[in-house]
This record gives structure tokens, sequence and C-alpha cells, in this order.
């Protein structure tokens, strides 16, 4: 099961100096999952590792074993080196320091490479499994609880908790073997998940009224208006994953979520597919990106109705029969 | 991994005659996911086998392989043998039928014994997973896809999709292996879940304006009246789960779902704990029954106040503090 030694290890077993972590914007579980994993991992190694997140750590992920070691500002202007973990890039990371060697760490498509020891795999369930690599390549003995709990919450949300096309034979092997040293599912479910907010509750109910059907039910969506949010309490955060509501109705091919943003002057959409649409091309269309399932943009519109309009062309552009290539 | 033979699989080995599989009413994923894997299984064996369940399949379980071959009632008077699965017994099945030996399958606490050939065990997380290991016992290479993905559903489905406290080390193992025998997580996930109607989620919409707390944030309910069902066009079916959006609210212990029912003029309650509180002993004290986690009574009462503080009563003598045994 575990190769020989990766060049990554082996890259940072003989690292001098200090070592920053970071991850991306609004970072998810996996981001901060397997950042902090890392972080764990290479403190026990002695190293002097630092790990970043420009905006913080979110309610939802503050249990994770050394949450609050996490800086919002690196605290130096220099770092020996520099690892950017489930981004496509530094410049996705928001951290404004130099760093003497860069490495990637990451399951994303495209993105910036900086060489040989970067650890690049779109194949994987979760940037946790590639962490998880790393350490048994180093040490197979160094997993415990904490690190275990981090690499969990990594690979549990980047699958859905075990429900998306990403989940496969390995990802449940590496489940088993995490649960083995000490991560514990319906703990890490109870706090990931179990802790909203009334507010959240009363968002959802407002933005359920504006569900609403297209194209003979193969496109369903939601409109989250601004004044929702301040009638509700809800925050911005909250409005994360209401796209799955329009999604889980049977027939629906594309399901969006129509956010407004007046204090940008956009209107901010995701988009998720079931089936065989790619929304990752609708997205593209809008001047957005993203992959075949999940993607998003920004809206340029004065209204609700412009915006849903341009939404709605470039949806159906996607959904035209296509021509064969010849 | 495979110890000896089961009894229960020398026994069904030797069966001469009939065998008829039943249920619980309302079957879940589990009941029917197990009884369908060991329906096919048996089938495969050359044996003379039924499965019946008396208020037929739901629609989110129709994906099922086999599904169109479970019979609403069934066909004969008499069986030689009759299985329950994932009941605690016949008299949840609501078969009338004669049954020469009786045989139960089931991971529920308590209820109805038939003897040594039963497979009882409460620490299964589904009884998906003894019906694999009865598979396995008897022959280990009779597993494929269609076994796997009934067995699969039923695993997924009564562990919450691997959330539950029941998901342990075992559980990841048995996925991984049925992944590996052809279950496909993705599509199950999306044929029991992503299949719902435009008037459920006007239900949702509407019930979580209900959402209320009391006793200062630990207790969380939302109460289903009958006109909403009339109003949004859900049916009763899509009641199932509601109790979910009360229980995932910060610092809740204790969430209820208060549904009316006046064709039996009783109001239904769910609950479910959070924590500590064991919900069990609560809906005991309403006539109920169930375990620490889930349980559910019928409560009497004319009007929605009424069936509140009933319901709240019994809430709060079980939240008093404990008076420590001598």
């Amino acid at each position: 099961m575990v190769k020989k030694e990766l060049p990554l290890a082996e890259f940072l077993k003989n690292a001098k100096g200090s070592i920053l972590i970071v991850t991306h914007e609004n970072p998810d579980g996996d981001a901060l999952g397997s950042g902090l994993a890392l972080y764990k991992f290479l403190k026990k190694k002695g190293k002097d590792v630092f790990i970043a997140s420009k905006d913080g750590v979110p309610h939802f992920l503050d249990f994770l074993p050394g949450a609050d070691e996490v800086l919002t500002l690196p605290r130096d202007e220099f770092y020996d080196v520099g690892i950017v973990v489930d981004s496509s890039g530094f410049y996705r990371a928001g951290a404004p320091v130099k760093v003497g060697k860069k490495v990637r760490i990451d399951h994303h498509v495209g993105g910036e490479f900086y060489g040989r020891y970067d650890l690049v795999d779109p194949s994987a369930p979760a940037t946790a499994a590639l962490v998880y690599e790393l350490i048994k390549s180093w040490d197979r003995d160094a997993l415990d609880p904490e690190i275990a709990t981090c690499l969990y919450t990594g690979l549990a949300t980047d699958t859905g908790f075990f429900r998306y096309s990403n989940t496969d034979e390995k990802t449940f092997e590496l489940a088993r073997e995490l649960v083995s040293q000490g991560a514990d599912p319906y703990y890490v479910y109870t706090m990931f998940s179990e802790r909203e907010s009334l507010n959240k509750m009363k968002l959802i109910s407002k933005v359920l009224e504006t569900l609403s059907l297209h194209e003979g039910g193969q496109v369903a969506g939601i409109t989250v208006l601004k004044r929702f949010l301040d009638e509700t309490g809800a925050s911005y955060e909250d409005t994360e994953g209401l796209v799955n509501y329009p999604r889980s109705i049977e027939g629906v091919k594309v399901a969006y979520a129509l956010i407004e943003k007046p204090e940008e002057g956009v209107w901010k959409v995701s988009l998720r597919a079931k089936g065989d649409v790619n929304v990752g091309r609708i997205a593209e269309r809008l001047g957005g990106g993203g992959h075949k399932y999940a993607s998003g943009a920004k809206i340029k519109a004065s209204s609700k109705e412009e915006a849903l309009n341009k939404l709605l062309s470039a949806v159906r552009e996607e959904l035209k029969p296509q021509k064969t290539a010849v």
C-alpha cells in the first residue's frame, strides 16, 4: 500500500528554516483539514512550521485540532518554504509573503506548478488523501487521533460525506484507516453540520419560496436577495450549500443559486450538474470557471430579472442538442 | 474475516419448499435493501423465494434491483420458511400468512425471537451488514453488483450516509467491499436523495417557519399541520427527515417534529437527541418507544397547543438534573 518515499517527503525532511502552510480564501473542510494535518505532522517532526488563512477559521471548522493556531496574517515577511494546500496556487491563497521555495499539494485541475516536489493529483478525492500519502511515505507510524481527525474532515467534507461521484473504493479504505487511527465520524459530522443557527433556518425557509423550474423542469434554482440576509439575520456564509435544494429535485439537470451582492454590483451564481450537463462550460460563458459538476461565476446586472436572463441564456446554450463532430 | 458457516446459512441451505421474506411497514433503505439482497441471493441458489412489503416500495427505493418483484400481498397462504428482516418481529411485518418456520435477521433491540437460526445483533450498523455476513458465510463468491447495490443502500441509509454514531471502522470496511463488488455510491445517493418533488421543497419552506426553540435553546422543533400538506401538495411521506432541521441547530439537545394526523385523531411526534439526552425515555413517557437517539410516539390532543404542552412536559421531565443512584 505505501509506495517508496515521495520526493516531497524527502525534500521536507531535509528542509532547513521556516515553513509556511497556506490555503485558499474562504477555506473549506479539506483546505483547513489537510493544512492542519500537515501542520501538526511537521510540528511533530520538529519543523519550524506555521499555518495561515487570510479569512481565518470559519465557525463550522473551529473544532479542528490546531484551529486556534491558524494565523490570519503570516507573522514574518519571509519563509524558507511555502506550501499551498488545496489551492491551485499562491495567487488564490492571498499570502503576500516572500517564500524561498514554493510547493503545492492539491487535487484541483490546472493552476500553477512549482516543480518536482509538487504533489498534485486531480484523481484524489480530497487534498487530505494526498497529505495522508505524504505522511505515510515519511513515517508510517506518525498518524495520531488529532491528525486523523483533520484528514478525515477533509476527506468526508470534500466527498459530501461519501455521497459524491469522487467516492470510490479507495475513499472508503482511507476513511476506515483514519477511523482506526482515532477519527470519530459522528463527532466530525456533528461539529461540522449540526451547529447551525436559527437564522440560517429562517433563510432556508425564505429562499425555498423563490424556488423555480425552467426548461420543462431540467433547470431549477433559487434566488437569495440581500434583504433576505437582513431580514433573517443570516450571514453570507449561510448561503453556502443552498444550491443543493434545487439540485435534489427529480428530473433537474442543472441547478443554480443566484445571490445578490450589491456591494460588488454583481450577482454571484453557483451551478451544480446532475447527470450529463457540463456546468463548467456554462460558467465559462458567464466569465467564471469550475468543473463539470460544480462551477461559479459573477454576473453584472442591474436587476434580478436581467441576471436571471443572462444566466438562463448561458444554460440554454449548453442544453442545446450538440452537433456531432465530423 | 469470514468465520465458519452461520447456523442460519446451514438451515437455509437445507431448507425445502417455499421461502417468504417480509419486512416492516413503511420500509426504509435498510429494510428493502437487505430484504432484496437476501431475495436475489436465495434465487441465485435456486430457492423458491418471494419477498413482500405490505406498503409496497416507496419512490425513493424503486431503483433497487428487484424492486419490481416485491409483492404487496403474499401470493400464497402458507410458506415453509418465513424470514423477517430489519424488523423486531412478524407482528410489525403485517403479513397475515402462515409460516412453517420463522427466522429473524435484524439489528434492532428487543422484539420477538424464533430460535437458534435468528441472526440478531444490535451492534450491527444495519441489517444489511448481517445479510452480508450470512451470504459470505455461505458462498464467498456470490456477491454481484445487484446484491452489492442492495446491501450498500441498506448500510449507507441506516448510517445516514456514514454520519451517525453507528458508523465505525467496520462500517467503512464493508462499504469498501461492497463498492469493490460493484455498488456505486454516487448512483445510490442520487437515486435515494435527489429525486425530490417541488412540493416537498414548498413543504420544507412552510415547516421551517414554525421552527421554535424552548428551554433556553436546548429543545427545538417544527410543526407540520395537515393543511401544509394540502396547500403544498406534499405527501405524508415527505415529512420524513424534517426533524433533522431543528436537530442541526447549535446547542440543541432534543429535536422534535410534531405532525398533525387528524384522520387518526393524534399528533405524531418524532424525537432526535444530540448529545446525552435519552429521547427513548421521553417517547416512553408519551406511550411510544425507540432508542436513545431516535424515538417516536403518538399524542392524543385536540389542539396543537395541547399536543405541544404534553410533549414539552415529557421533555422537561427528562432534562431535569438526574439524582445519582446510591
